[in-house]
């Protein structure tokens, strides 16, 4: 295992360190618990906090700021964070209009992030559970269908209303709206190497592919034959689209997202089809997000992500936003 | 050899396409010859032109835009651009005040571009040469040190002077200034693959790095045992420090990049290290940037770049910037 690390029990402190003083002007850490946070808070507003296990970078810690995230608790590599991190993080952003926890369905983060509910007894909020993954409905890691790459893109739509003045029900009714029209699928060429076990997480042949690969390497939906971009563009959308089920016409956003070890050429390459076949369906690429954002460490691989967009969706996205991973 | 591509011949192509029509408010691309230039020309200004081989990106596609670059030239993978190439976008982005083309110091590039330039007789133009890799003085690829991630500091900052009005003498001396006082060293884990040969650049062991590789594979300075991040960031560190001399106290800019296929999370841990480095040589860093801008394929590893700063160097960094891989 070759890995920019010095001891792998401090690889997540060292590393929340380099991101908080690369940049110090708009972030800051604390640690036990650990967690990132504005360094303005907002006032006046429904605080979003999302968070997970380390390992996925950006996510969550590189969408804290203005127009997205209050705050990220990140846990170790592949990791839940524990229920301290998610109370410290929240009575730290907490602005008096409640606080809107974005979780990804997996069933550690879930029963971690209950925990911390039930202590919140203080404090108004409300969870948003994200499950996109349409690749299967079960997995090792979670309940019902995994949370994946749409995550970023319910943290940005919330983190747009918050930022202008949506209360906290309606921020919640957002979330669970924006994560019921959004459906992502990945795949994975190789195996990513969690620090802490030092070996591979999966064993895959030379010639094969994990079509419906989860972010932490979890099995997929079958193990295929290796195969042209252009194929692996229709396995991937074929049940996206199933599941979102759009009329003809409608816009969508189209997100390609690098798992972590796959060239960015190689991404706009998928863009450029993946386009292609949703133009074929009569549905209109209205918004694109090409980019290394919902991560499993060095795992080459993609996924492609596909949200419903409706007027309000777009004038969401496209609010501003400056956060160290997603500016404009 | 898995990779997202269809065609190996029609990767360039298609890659492209898809990164115009991720871009399509901001950037063209034309074929035949091949550039990508900004959708909405600049006026009355000098115009700033690079490229070189693809594989590196977003390196240079992905700086085309307001206050970096006007035009960008990629060649097929690891492969400089032809002639042709640099005529077109010269021609076609030329506002009437000249040309400053940004070459990387690679002896196909220089060639390549000499050639463009011979022919170029009707159209004002100069050149500025990134040598910014401390690394060798010479590789199998170049004539003298290479250009790697220093790079894209020299467009930035050359970019945000045109915008702003600089004449192209001004362009040129500006340019060979930034150029000057940047140095760049980087280290590989592993080999990446190019797509025309299907196999593996070099090989290296399972306890091996390599020190000082260039962004094509080239051999570096030296093999050594794998070693923690602190010790990596010195062996980086020490060749830059020399190269530059800087005296105690001087600002500086800090660059970690990824070459592909290290995930953001080492990176950061990279960050904190090398800016505590750069503390302790009584060194200030006073502009950060970290994450996979000049890149090998999916090679894992990262170089180190610094550049010194003075208040013209640090308000061309901040100027306003908005291209795919770089905005604020």
């Amino acid at each position: 295992m070759k890995k920019f690390i010095n001891y792998v029990d401090d690889a997540v402190v060292e590393s929340l360190s380099g991101l908080a003083s690369a940049h110090e002007a708009l972030l800051a850490v604390e640690f036990d618990p650990t967690f990132v946070c504005r360094r303005t808070p907002k006032k006046d507003a429904v605080a979003v906090v999302s968070g997970g296990g380390s390992g996925h970078e950006p996510l969550h810690t590189g969408y804290v700021g203005r127009g997205m995230l209050d705050a990220a608790c990140p846990g170790q590599v592949f990791t839940s964070p524990t229920p301290d991190q998610w109370m410290a993080a929240a009575h730290r952003v907490n602005a008096g209009r409640g606080v809107l926890f974005i979780v990804k369905n997996y069933a550690g983060d879930r029963l971690n992030f209950q925990m911390a509910s039930d202590m919140l007894v203080d404090l108004d909020h409300l969870m948003v559970v994200v499950d996109d993954d349409v690749a299967i409905d079960h997995s090792t890691h979670a309940s019902g269908r995994r949370g994946v790459a749409g995550t970023l893109i319910v943290e940005k739509m919330v983190g747009a209303a918050a930022e202008a003045g949506a209360d906290l029900f309606e921020c919640k009714a957002l979330g669970d709206r924006v994560n019921s029209c959004t459906a992502s699928m990945g795949v994975a060429f190789n195996s990513c190497i969690v620090p802490a076990s030092g070996v591979a997480t999966f064993e895959i042949g030379e010639h094969e592919m994990e079509m419906g690969v989860g972010i932490h390497g979890e099995p997929g939906r079958q193990r295929l034959p290796f195969a042209p971009a252009v194929e692996i563009v229709d396995l991937l959308l074929d049940p996206i689209l199933k599941d979102l089920s759009l009329a003809r016409g409608r816009e969508v956003l189209l997100h390609v997202n690098g798992l972590g070890g796959t060239p960015l050429m190689e991404l706009y390459l998928l863009q450029h089809h993946a386009r292609r076949r949703l133009a074929a369906e009569g549905l209109a690429v209205a918004r694109t997000l090409v980019g290394n954002h919902t991560t499993s460490l060095e795992m080459a691989g993609a996924s492609l992500t596909v949200t419903a967009l409706d007027e309000e969706a777009k004038r969401l996205w496209d609010a501003p936003v400056h956060t160290p991973a997603l500016r404009w």
